[in-house]
């Protein structure tokens, strides 16, 4: 249990004026006690008031020396009318954002004199600053992914030539060389795009084999110590068109904009309109159809985002990713992706990659 | 799109008095629509009336010829504002059970005149009978589990021989044998447990090695077309202990009883029982500590429980897991299962590898 963190949260909870806080996520869980629970479709729950931080899990998951109570519950039992039970007359309850409604629903008609809200800013607002020890292991998980990026790019340059390299291929090597390094959780499973694919910015690998005169796509990430990397690289196979240069150019115009606008006090607003301005005033503005970034940490994807209706403004420690893109329907797709840590003056790019 | 199972859904949602449903599934919406969309955080919404059917999905996620509509929004767009103006005035709502209670508690700030149900009902009354092809899928989905069983228990006892074959090994290769049979998605992660590691029903692989005098449990399943297999096989690597051979033969009669219990008109809450009487008669009944099964098809886990407060009953294509276990901690496991189909006459026991 990480008695600094749940102090910091229970003043955000009264500056929020949540009396209960409902933290269900496996992610936020890991952060505030450091267990990893999985419980698949059963209610997981920490219960936080001011005065006491309770969990609730199924007794299938033993919990090793907690520090703080556990209601264990079997399945026959109703645990959301035992949850009801902790959770004082007329209060305001910050939910969890990810909790899914079968349960949220339950607990409403179990107390329906009760405030309900959207709760997890109280943990976001904490954990979106990293401290000394999660910026190294995003550091550690972020070099890896370099070389592991390396590596890959190498491979393809060796296999390709053969004839009968696809993107399926790619991603299984992608795996065996996380594992080489430890990981056997990815950050997300592995996008490798040829070709056309990579103008789907969510392409799910197949059998297309990569020829010469394709662009690819290789988006990846790790899973290092509970901290994600995520960095995506693009290039092309053979002797790239004019028009893939130009559009290559543009995106990492638009990635080095974004980069040179992080810093403390500015909006995250502002660094997607760094980057999406780039790519408007480069005549491709509608192709660049997602955010410019996400947070990351114990997720790869946290809060907050990097869009162009965030309200969140850089601080010291906080982590994201910088990730243009432009997709061309049936020709290729070029996205550029790294993980910025906001330092003091303005930020440390983590991936050192060649773009 | 299937408009057999949403004509179905619709003379549910009647009964149930819905005026609309959102389904935000992937598993369900992939039943009712043969899309299998992954939108991570980001909402994914199928909203049902009498009179329409309507998606809403980011635009990153464009789907290849859909036969209804479909709203794309962009990152930037209040989807939930859009979507809340599709339903209509002061009307019943049923909500994915699944959706995270972001989108849910934003709904319901835009229609605070209007009744949110625990909406999943209306789809899985339909989705727990499976039709031919589906039948059929999980007919090959269970063979194909059965032979990787039983190959799997061939390379442990090829391997652990040698001396130092650990849980992750294993898990490993039964990933490769399921690649082996074109399955790169499985049920869940592959459980392996060796000696007291078995004592947790959910336990996750380490380097623990087999040696002569362990209990070995393996719990797995991949999905095959779209659906999903899965099997627990429990033996002893070396001589059994009396114990053992006790509680292992206590685990089996259950998994028959229970079996043997199934047939139309019956109650699910009375095959758990079946199978929980005779671990109770047994003198192990504190021992066996979660529901004796659950649902499956496109996912692993799927409506209804076979739990002791299960108030479904069995018809014919229902297809469920009976697993009945015995942990005894610091000692080791006992877990059989077999997916079964409910016949006209009982049942057809999917999986055949020996008991």
């Amino acid at each position: 249990m990480n008695l600094d963190r749940l102090s910091k949260i229970r003043i955000k909870m009264n500056q929020l004026s949540f009396d209960h806080l409902i933290v269900t996520s496996t992610d936020a869980i890991f952060y505030l006690l450091g267990e990893e629970i999985h419980p698949g479709e059963r209610l997981l729950a920490l219960l936080i008031s001011q005065d006491e931080t309770k969990l609730f899990v199924s007794a299938l998951f033993p919990i090793d020396n907690p520090q703080y109570p556990v209601y264990y519950f079997k399945d026959e039992e109703d645990i959301i009318k035992i949850l009801a039970k902790e959770i004082k007359p007329q209060t305001i309850i910050g939910i969890d954002k990810f909790w899914p409604s079968q349960f949220l629903l339950k607990l409403m008609k179990e107390l329906p004199n009760h405030q309900f809200e959207i709760g997890s800013e109280a943990v976001d607002a904490i954990r979106l600053l990293k401290d000394g020890e999660e910026i190294k292991r995003m550091r550690t998980a972020s070099e890896i992914n370099d070389r592991i990026m390396d590596e890959i790019i190498a491979y393809i340059y060796e296999e390709a030539p053969k004839g009968n390299l696809t993107e399926i291929q790619v991603q299984k090597k992608i795996k065996t060389l996380n594992e080489g390094y430890g990981i056997y959780e990815l950050s997300f499973t592995p996008s490798v795009s040829f070709g056309k694919n990579g103008a789907e910015p969510h392409h799910d690998c197949d059998d297309t084999v990569l020829k010469k005169g394709m662009a690819v796509v290789i988006d990846m990430g790790g899973r290092k110590k509970g901290y994600c990397s995520d960095m995506t690289r693009s290039f092309y196979y053979g002797d790239a068109t004019d028009k893939y240069k130009e559009v290559y150019e543009l995106v990492l115009k638009a990635n080095m904009a974004a980069i040179k606008a992080v810093k403390p006090g500015v909006k995250l607003s502002e660094i997607d309109y760094a980057a999406r301005q780039v790519i408007e005033n480069g005549g491709y503005g509608e192709f660049f159809t997602h955010r410019t970034g996400h947070g990351i940490g114990i997720n790869v994807h946290e809060f907050p985002d990097v869009s162009m209706i965030s309200e969140s403004t850089c601080e010291p420690g906080m982590l994201f990713s910088i990730e243009p893109g432009i997709y061309l329907l049936g020709e290729f797709g070029v996205r550029i992706e790294d993980i910025v840590l906001v330092t003091e003056e303005g930020c440390e790019v983590l991936n050192s990659v060649r773009k």
